[in-house]
């Protein structure tokens, strides 16, 4: 079986995908139409982004002094994603967009990101930063940004650290004031000065488009001078590298934001990774010092109208762990059916004289693909039942809609983080597979290995979403949301117990999900937050290891029902590998989440 | 405290190392001696190792067609460590040796490893390749290539691996034929050709040293002229790089061995891995193809003779992962000990206006580390005692040095095997307590997980050590080896249990150890290899699991013992970490051990 086939059979066999096409706003589509979406994107990925993968890794964004340099091939990325349409597939078409459903938007972006994640990073940004704008912008904010962003013309990013502020967002301290005479009524919105560095900003400065479109969280000091301490202080601004009239045309003036340095990185090197400063004066702009910025929503909301967008940006990491996971995956696969090695243990030793096998025929072998398989298209199953709860809090009933979200807010720190961890790890196992050529540069694992590394990184780190995930969605209104969760795992567990083949895993999760929910409670019991939450990460792990086997178990009882392939036995198989060989992990994970352990806690730091 | 706090602990108190002072071989040592041994070796790795280990790594060594090159710091590095006298460290003072235990010789290398994996592992190489002349070779062959190595004069390697056999020696097909008259009464061993390839060979060409001793691992052609299957027709030859004399002078003459290419790897690049030529006459010598050789022992027995220092070779395999991790370690509590990042939790929130605290004040950022020091510090303690064991093996009475040799052949997996997968996680967590700053070539973390991602796959990978572990040390001799353990094992339980603090952990360890034995005789209850090691990986996972917990247990019964210290609280306090995050991980690898679980076996090639 292949990659397509296992995401068609998620999509149409699983998620029912096509019955999307019965609603208004995709009436326009079917299963038709979605599959000539998927091969224009497997073909430009195959062409335009998997022979250039290692390039943009070795030859990595550098600075000439005027410009940020990348390889032609970056150009050519580029200018192929964003020919295919794929910026604005779920925009309305008269945005210029195809109104695809989030879920083959996601499912069609994966093939950029299995051919290559830092190629394809960089286009995903800009969808998003313009998404952003369509939620939170004005008319004209749409008009000149959101909808050169979708026609590719302008790129966008995403400004929130800065070298003080990392995961700690309310110790911001860039600056916002009113620019002068006419700030209020600029039709681009209010319009202010930004002062102040922003770091870790991915496609902060190429010349991959025409202009670049940054969004940037910044504080406008109170009428004493003075920021306000936390979060709420901060409010979101446009701040473009060019300046633009109300058309959209470049005005010829450069806004005073400076390429302050690149970020050398461990890999991800396809996407320059820059350390932005803004109104230090480099480029004046209209007489004098200060990044020109448009307001966007109100004064306050930065962070919230920021983090609008936060559940379908943490998804795409976690599907672009995945699809980085899948490709270690495949390259592995390909590697063991080739590769000549030993022979099969046998009672009396093995007999020398027979010529080597396939490592593929060793169980060893075949349980690090298996494992590579069970993270990796676990995973996948996951992000696009995310991204059709998107599709389904945007365009469901006003019931389903909502409890859409409630799942949405649940599943996304899982989303993000599960994906971000172990497909890391089936990166790893993919490296072993190959054994000393694993190892070297010659073939494409290590660098997968050394891209995923990331996604635990950025978007929120681990820590950050075990502390999302047990300090705020676990006990938000009351439960409501672990209880929904819990209604939709109890169903697939009903349905899985009245099959006999999968009704032992249907007990071992029923197991494990009271374990969890035990857990949850029993960390929240004494109501002291230090003692929740000191073990929030292995919280994290158990719930992501534990939602993963509904996932899994869901996805088995499609398998088991359709009719016998190759595709079908191969999900069943993996499936039943998680249940053995994965989700008796939880355990460990629970013990110290229950107990409320307090080692860490304890620890002193002279004792180091 | 520090490294060397903890070195000192485990050495003296938890060790009693000082004990051996008291045998004729190393009467002329103290702890004084140790010591004076220990800070040269620090001073050396502070001065010529710790400031070049990101050079190794950006200057990797390239072939100018002639020469292989590597950057100045590698020569002086080299030269240091040849100065220091630590190649002959456990030698006979006869040898030019220090007549060091070999668990003061590990423990002083130790500071190298950490200090630059890279820069020290070649040296390291050189007394592995001597030792086994010591055991193996002739008089002529020990005065000849041994001394020389031990003085630094020539470097050695280990040829073993071809491009088809890489975990499968039998498989080689290197060939060895007696080279012509006189060729059985050389003086420096019965005289072969050897034609060739081998693979993955660590420092098969550099300029560090006057000369390269290749040990290389070849098959004589019986009557028929073919080669015998299977590793019993191997042999082992001395192959110079350049021919020398009985006095060990050069004779002018280059051996026909070629630098075929280097390897180009994800790390550890400070030593030059390279593809070697044998024989193939691009250096025709005395008249012909064909690389000169010198038969080490008997014809056949090649890979005994090979494997006979591959305990300690696998130690000290484990022991370079382990340093690595350390460095990650030592690299992260300093960062996490001045980034000031987020605030306390609190019942109510956090208040935004007070300053932010050192991230190291976060109890994740403390799992984070306690992790690391549970993993590095009980991977160091598991090391050292089996160090301490080779020494007993040597030096101890007849029945103590057989019990040696026995727990060593059972540990030596674990120790090798353990620090490979742990430490890598440990470096791993390194990388997140720095977050994007550790994603980033400018801080040290990230290499050391690069480098350290070879170490499960050299000197037998993680699949090879557990069939190793299963399918022949666990069942050797009727369980002999398994039942030694025990008892060993059980004693420290039993001590553990008479104390309060620690009897709780006495008994997890009881019931953990007693599901490894009966995981142990069920996976071998049908007598079927392919059921029995199937799991062979979960199998070794567990053990290595198991294995330390023992070891930690132990060296907390020292840490409660001792004087209060911050070094002794911190032990415990490591120690507590192990028993309550990671010992209960044991259960769901055995589970899939106990019941044979054949999920992989029966997985088919077609459903991946």
């Amino acid at each position: 079986m292949s990659f397509r086939d296992t995401l068609d059979f998620l999509l149409y066999d699983w998620l029912n995908v096509e019955t999307l096409t019965a609603r208004e706003r995709f009436a326009d589509h079917s299963r038709e139409t979605f599959t000539s979406v998927f091969d224009t994107c497997e073909r430009i990925a195959r062409e335009k982004f998997v022979p250039f993968n290692r390039l943009a890794d070795t030859e990595e964004p550098h600075f000439d002094g005027e410009r940020v340099v990348q390889p032609q091939a970056a150009h050519d990325a580029a200018k192929a994603f964003v020919e295919s349409g794929m910026l604005a597939a779920a925009q309305d078409a008269e945005m210029g967009g195809m109104q695809l459903p989030c879920v083959i938007e996601m499912a069609a972006n994966s093939f950029f990101s299995k051919a290559s994640i830092g190629l394809g990073g960089g286009a995903m940004l800009t969808s998003g930063n313009a998404n952003l704008l369509m939620a939170h912008g004005t008319e004209a904010q749409k008009d000149v940004f959101a909808k050169n962003e979708f026609s590719g013309r302008f790129f966008g990013t995403m400004c929130l650290s800065e070298p003080q502020a990392g995961s700690s967002l309310s110790d911001i301290v860039t600056r916002a004031v009113p620019d002068g005479e006419g700030a209020g009524s600029d039709p681009l919105g209010p319009r202010y000065r930004l002062r102040g560095n922003k770091m870790w900003i991915s496609n902060g400065e190429h010349e991959l488009a025409e202009n670049i479109v940054h969004l940037v969280l910044a504080k406008i000091p109170g009428s004493d001078g003075q920021l306000v301490p936390g979060t709420k202080g901060i409010s979101l601004f446009i701040v473009p590298k060019k300046l633009v009239d109300t058309d959209g045309a470049l005005t010829g003036e450069r806004n005073d934001v400076a390429l302050a340095g690149l970020n050398h990185k461990l890999g991800y090197r396809g996407i320059p990774n820059t350390l932005l400063n803004f109104g230090e004066g480099k480029y004046p702009v209209r007489g004098g010092a200060g990044a020109i910025g448009y307001l966007v929503g109100r004064p306050g909301d930065g962070l919230r109208n920021m983090f609008h967008m936060m559940n379908e940006a943490r998804i795409g990491v976690g599907l672009g762990a995945t699809m980085l996971g899948y490709a270690g995956f495949e390259a592995s696969l390909d590697y063991a059916r080739q590769r000549p090695q030993g022979r099969p243990v046998a009672v009396g030793g093995k007999d020398a004289s027979r010529p080597q096998v396939p490592i593929v025929q060793h169980a060893d072998v075949r349980r690090m693909l298996l494992a590579q398989k069970a993270y990796c298209e676990g995973a996948m199953a996951l992000a696009l039942q995310c991204a059709h709860l998107v599709d389904e809090h945007h365009t469901g009933d006003a019931a389903a809609a909502a409890e859409a979200g409630l799942l949405l807010d649940m599943l996304t720190p899982i989303a993000k983080s599960w994906p971000s961890e172990w497909c890391l790890e089936a990166n790893s196992l993919a490296i072993q597979v190959l054994g000393g050529y694993g190892y070297t540069r010659d073939y494409p694992v290590e660098q997968y290995w050394r891209d995923n590394r990331l996604n635990m990184i950025h978007e929120g780190t681990h820590g950050i979403q075990g502390l999302d995930l047990l300090g705020r969605k676990v006990v938000m209104d009351g439960g409501r949301g672990f209880a929904l969760l819990a209604s939709r795992v109890e169903a697939t567990i009903a349905r899985a117990k009245a099959r006999p083949a999968l009704a032992p895993f249907a007990e071992s999760l029923a197991g494990t999900w009271a374990a969890l929910a035990k857990a949850t409670q029993a960390a929240w019991s004494t109501g002291v937050p230090e003692e929740a939450l000191a073990n929030a990460t292995p919280y994290l792990q158990a719930f992501g290891h534990t939602a993963l086997a509904w996932v899994w178990l869901d996805v088995a009882l499609t398998a088991h029902a359709a009719p016998d392939s190759d595709t079908a036995r191969g999900l069943r198989q993996a499936a039943q590998f998680f249940f053995r060989y994965e989700l008796p992990k939880v355990p460990a994970w629970l013990a110290v989440v229950e107990s409320r352990d307090d080692t860490c806690r304890q620890m002193q730091e002279a004792w180091f």
